[in-house]
């Protein structure tokens, strides 16, 4: 039996309500070896508070050495083996914008870029350009026609746009066009096997007819590609764990990993003020919450530690306006490690504190790395938390006899 | 996906450099309840150093409670899972001294032993003759021919001698013919299916002509047979992680580990000393260093606590040479613990040290059983160490988008 067979078998359906916090990268790494991380150097006494009331571990989010990306990251959170529910980010855009995917769809991520007259690639950003642009250079785009297939094109933000392809017998193992540097063309597109292949020759077609739309239409005069995925419809948290799921998220990438796995999208949130005013608003239509908290990892990604410890205490001070409505259960941890040094996401264990009437809270009173590893959860696997959030919810029921 | 394929998708190259130092054995036992340990007592200031810049924990060399051989010991640090790979030890001794083999080669370690006029075994060691003996034997039994196969007799190490059979659909699940004891005649080889016992038939006819040959050639008057494999191509570490390992052993059997995973093999190292002034030689050559210190283990298989301190403090002393090259990743830790007590491997935890730039440092000062226990890497599986030693060394892409 595997792990998510388990959780279907025992899950049942009770009124115990369970927030899920992501506050995404919020791992850290001192700057010096004696040093302390961006969250144990922060100022967090609503978080130390709750701490104190909680039982309190690290979390692995894939395997120990392995750095997730935002996906599995999320998946294995939501107690997804992230191994057999992996997914292109392609799909997760589209998703994200609420694009109705139908099963076997392909789907990728547009970058609007800039090229020179040589089709070198001088801004893999185009500038940044608005997302007004973006959305007219999309209409522009959404004119070709190709045979044989059904094309659309939607814009996100910026100069993030979604291409889905909708045909019979398309593969999705493609690699990307974006080299990933400036000063290169973009890559052709390799696939894998004969499904790919179709797929490549309608995007080719697509690539030759966007390069003439777009010449004249600098900053943003080509689109480069990455993410290709084929949509599958995944198992929902209402069949896996009888949930009524809701997600409050600001970017459109963990609205899509929500959708995919069945959680109502709770729309409007710009801010974490919106996030928080939302749940409020929410609370009674569901049993659980996924809150996701973009700031945290956007600084560590920035290299810049301070502003990380800007974002952890702003959470902080928001903390109890989440607890005033007395949820029986609340999680608090990260995906994946986003240390400040690294500019990048990273495979450290992630703190993670879980709050019950029934927790059995340990001695720990520090929300941080460091006292985490003492917590009474020890060190365990991301897709365990789940498990226990609803063990806290009393939402499982006992296995065997 | 397996964790090899994992691994295998995510490895990266770049120019950093791991150095993997395996003390045989080191982990221990107190020889009272309140005691401390072989190196608890021993005194490593250089080794306690390192450990208040690094992250520390145990490792299960296999699974809790089960004693690994030093094969799948060191296959699970270098991240190869031991059961898959698991392979017998008569390879591993022809790997070892740099024989050839060819895939499906059959290999078996010998030990020259005494017996007395009944065929009784007076002696496994054969009184442990010196290693210039064991090779005038090995050529006289070289001279044996058996038809239908090529026979290869190599000297090995003082009374250790390997066996290899080439011929066509050879079999290598065959027991040994060495009892373990004295007291008693060799066994009879018995095999587990048609091709075994092929090489049985050829093997008996070489040990018929062997006792005949060594009659007079007291105290090495018979041979012992043991650890029969069937040799086949294993991953490299090139494949698997995009490394470019060297290996720098005194003892064969670690050669011949390192060589059946694709390490360059150092030669010329007899001593510690030796092996570091090799390392420093070496160290631009490879991104990849296992070095292996063989003392901590003899000492706990001779059931000699003070000795094996002894073997710990040299190693410490030493330690500062191998930093001073500065080298990215240190690992230090062993495949399995030798306790005094028991004078033989055992399944005990071993202690286990990665240092680098990013190991997120825990609190703890000491290299020692009690202290690592502390550590900030928890206890984890052998097999996942070389996934942190790849990760800290930035050697891996992210898993997913």
């Amino acid at each position: 039996m595997t792990h998510n067979e388990l959780l279907k078998n025992l899950a049942l359906k009770n009124d115990s309500k369970i927030v899920f916090i992501v506050l995404d990268g919020i791992g850290g790494h001192p700057l010096a070896p004696s040093g302390k991380t961006e969250l144990e150097t922060a100022f967090t006494p609503n978080l130390d508070k709750l701490a104190s009331r909680s039982i309190s571990g690290l979390s692995i989010p894939i395997e120990p050495g392995i750095t997730p990306g935002s996906g599995p990251g999320h998946l294995a959170l939501f107690g997804y083996n992230p191994f057999e529910h992996n997914i292109g980010r392609g799909v997760l855009a589209a998703l994200g914008i609420g694009f109705p995917l139908k099963p076997s769809d392909i789907a990728a991520r547009i970058n609007f870029c800039s090229v020179d007259s040589d089709g070198i690639i001088t801004d893999r950003r185009a500038g940044r350009i608005p997302t007004s642009v973006c959305a007219q250079l999309t209409k522009e785009l959404q004119k070709i026609k190709i045979k044989g297939a059904e094309i659309f094109v939607r814009p996100i933000r910026d100069h993030r746009a979604t291409l889905i392809i909708r045909a019979t017998g398309l593969g999705g193992d493609i690699s990307d066009s974006d080299p990933q540097k400036e000063g290169f063309k973009p890559k052709p597109l390799i696939g894998e096997n004969a499904g790919s292949k179709k797929t490549i020759k309608i995007v080719d077609q697509f690539l030759e007819k966007s390069q003439k739309i777009l010449a004249n239409k600098k900053p943003a005069n080509m689109i480069l590609l990455r993410g290709f995925a084929k949509y599958r419809k995944f198992p929902t948290m209402t069949e896996f764990f009888q949930l009524n799921p809701a997600c409050i998220a600001s970017y459109p990438m963990y609205k899509g990993v929500a959708r995919l796995i069945g959680m109502k999208i709770i729309e409007g949130a710009e801010t974490l003020d919106d996030e928080i005013r939302l749940f409020k608003e929410n609370f009674h239509h569901h049993d659980f919450f996924f809150i996701h908290v973009k700031k945290t990892d956007s600084a560590g990604e920035d290299g810049n530690f301070k502003e990380k410890i800007k974002a952890i205490e702003e959470f902080d001070k928001k903390l109890t306006k989440i607890l005033r409505l007395h949820p029986d259960v609340i999680v608090i941890t990260g995906d994946h490690s986003t240390p400040s040094i690294l500019k990048s996401h990273s495979w450290h264990p992630v703190p993670l504190l879980i709050y019950s009437k029934y927790c059995r809270p340990d001695a720990n009173k520090n929300f941080g790395e460091s006292h985490c590893l003492r917590g009474g959860l020890g060190i365990i696997n991301a897709q365990n938390i789940m498990s226990l959030a609803l063990a806290n919810a009393l939402k499982l029921e006992k296995f065997g006899a």
